[in-house]
């Protein structure tokens, strides 16, 4: 499952392509399976936003009075109008999700066209689900590479992990080369990017191919910032103020990694490496091999991801150097809150496993106003009934200041700990009538020698 | 449909019970069978609760090794205590489900046990969706009649929509009675209560059966302030700070309506008429009988729950007197968005119709984070399956802008409009780490004499 290949490590301005590990993901049937229902799903994107977007749209005018659609579609409101200037948004997006289906295809050497009976024939393989994970990732892109995404809702985080990286792991040391750091749940790389330009050897994880996908054409393929339009809201028709607030446009990437590492080469000031590997978190950095590997480890809105909170410590504390720092920043939207009892085991097909789970966070983040309302207890059990999830049992949800207690009783010295005002967003649009809020816990804790579990 | 008997009006201290109309909505076998699922899901509220939110969870921890459970189940976690206390409060909620459905039993004249197979037998009933609307009527029992839910939910809404009426609509006049609102959507009856209890004739109409009940009840059968117990967010055990946040405790009713009505009578002062009636806003008052009848419209989180917006402007002003006040505050989360195009008449079974899409708002107003979302729209479709929703053709969605722009081209003259800060939750636990928070639209409108549509 992990592709960590620490002797494919690139220099900083070429960071690495998980997706061309030798282990060669394409061999395995499920693996193979996730991967093209990722491609496909990214394929998809532009048929299936034009039809749940606008063409139901359209249907739905039509079906009212002739007097009423007539008067909908006459100035001021003009709403056929509106139809097609989303129509003319999605295609934007539509480009964004082509692009990284060509360079996913690529990066496998897989052809555009293959035989319907080949067993590389990726088309035609995404689910609903995996359709909607390829929307969440598009508008993904908002949050971490649109100026006023990044700007509103990464940077504050960014600025507070950076400080605490420089009270207790600061990146220019004497005697001492640049340190590492592990950023679990990497998604689409900004905070990565951000301290390997810094002067951290920075290796992110990422579970989903979706989002491994996307990073991998964001980090690596975009040749020039604000290469790309983006149109993250569009979908959107509901608690909107204006149309020109639903139909705003953002520019994509607002920094070229390539470009800024360069500029900081240039000016002589280090530059960290950066890495990706591809995997379940647990089970890449619970091994041997892995323990004692990081100077430091960054969670961003990533522990709630965790199947089990206990095995997510235990993990960070083997790849933990003792004395190494571990810096959080999130809320605690528990993924796994409302799985059904034995979690995966109970169902029969576990072709996704391991897989799926974190995108289905991603949407649980982006989706879930009260979790543990019953309806929404329903959709998510639905839902794992096609992802299947991670096969872990047995799920638990601590407050959070359990999550203290039990970091420190695993081992960790609790340096420091605030809960921070309900500022961060999560791909929130920032003129909607409906502002969902996180309060997110900030904490640093250090492993310490002795373990009294 | 529509029960609105108005020979039937009580005074201000017996406020009707529209569920004993002559009508007699047993009669009807679709009717019946509505309100048979309804008082069902509140009977199936306490082993339903248990069995999803401490059940399940007790199942999952057992589930862990064992070395993992035993140190959760320790203390300072004490996991296991967390859960009886849970089961404790629980047992609290389902108290109030259980008096709610004794009286909705009393007011059918309906016997708690019934044969198998008699047409009356009321047991057994409730499907899913049925369920997850008592879970969410009773948190919406914190909103509309805890002091805190209602502090912070209710009464800044109201003191607005107040200020209002005394501009535009006061409540006393010489030589006029006291003016007559209609108040669409009125859930609970908080604002209805409110708006008596300051001198207005109010008429409250609500098409949920589940609201209709648990108003009745909080109406006209608590016996005294602070009666009930209830734990609005015990079953959340996300974005959880702290478990005594968690375990909270809310009394209800805050205030105890006939005491009040009471005491202004006392004191001299005017009271309103206090009514109620059962079906869809639209049916119910687009009628020629309901022409002119009221000198005020107040609709709180309610416009967007139209799945026609124009139906709704056109039965406003088909009741409104000319010069009469439609006084509006509430989001834009319009509940039909995502709807399947051509609405339920797309499929077979239209039991329910008129009946549970009001409910599925109120589902949608707290379950609903990103209502674009491709997997949101997919959950929704699913509810659509169960539900039905109303069979009205076609659906659009405005943007705040050109909601104002079609109310003032459909015989309203806008007086003043403003968009309210991001500060209204809506059932939001003040301590959770995720804070849903929605800016409203404010605007008050008088219906003007000519039209020119």
């Amino acid at each position: 499952m992990a592709e960590d290949d620490d002797s494919s490590k690139p220099s900083a301005s070429h960071p690495p392509n998980p997706l061309l590990d030798d282990a060669g993901p394409l061999a395995d049937p499920q693996e193979r399976r996730v991967i093209f229902a990722a491609l496909d799903s990214f394929h998809q994107y532009r048929p299936n936003a034009h039809y749940n977007t606008t063409h139901r749209r359209r249907q739905n005018l039509y079906a009212l009075p002739s007097s009423q659609w007539q008067m909908l579609a006459s100035p001021p409101l003009s709403i056929l109008d509106t139809l097609n200037a989303v129509d003319d948004a999605l295609d934007h997006n539509a480009d964004l999700a082509d692009e990284i289906v060509r360079l996913g295809l690529a990066a496998f050497g897989l052809p555009e066209f293959t035989p319907k009976d080949s067993v590389m024939n990726w088309q035609g393989k995404a689910k609903a689900n995996d359709i909607s994970k390829a929307h969440s990732t598009i508008r993904q892109f908002y949050r971490d590479w649109s100026h006023e995404g990044f700007t509103l809702e990464v940077e504050p985080l960014l600025r507070t992990v950076i400080s605490d990286l420089e009270s207790y792991l600061p990146p220019i040391q004497a005697n001492v080369g640049l340190p590492s750091l592990l950023l679990p749940g990497a998604g689409l790389g900004r905070v990565l990017f951000e301290l390997a330009l810094r002067g951290y050897h920075a290796t992110g994880n990422e579970i989903s191919y979706h989002q491994l996908l996307a990073s991998n054409f964001i980090l690596n393929a975009s040749h020039h910032a604000n290469q790309y339009q983006i149109y993250p809201f569009c979908h959107t028709f509901t608690n909107v103020v204006s149309r020109s607030n639903q139909l705003k446009c953002h520019t994509v990437p607002d920094v070229h990694p390539g470009e800024a590492f360069s500029q900081r080469l240039a000016a002589a000031l280090p530059v960290g490496e950066m890495n990706m590997t591809a995997g379940d978190f647990v089970l890449s950095y619970s091994t041997p091999e892995s323990k004692d590997t990081f100077d430091g480890v960054v969670t961003v809105f990533f522990i709630d991801t965790a199947p089990n909170l206990v095995r997510y410590i235990e993990t960070v504390r083997n790849c933990l150097r003792t004395g190494g720092i571990w810096v959080n920043i999130g809320p605690l939207l528990w993924h796994f809150d409302d799985r059904a009892p034995g979690g995966a085991h109970n169902h029969d097909d576990e072709d996704d496993h391991d897989h799926d789970h974190d995108d289905d966070h991603r949407e649980a983040r982006t989706n879930k106003g009260s979790p543990d309302q019953p309806s929404s207890r329903h959709r998510r059990d639905s839902d794992f009934e096609e992802d299947k999830g991670i096969a872990e049992p047995g799920s638990f949800e601590l407050t959070n200041e359990e999550v203290l207690l039990l970091v420190s009783r695993m081992g960790f010295e609790m340096i420091k700990h605030e809960l921070l005002p309900a500022h961060s967003g999560y791909i929130q649009d920032p003129h909607s009538l409906l502002q969902n809020r996180y309060r997110c816990s900030h904490w640093v804790a250090r492993k310490v020698d002795v373990v009294d579990p």
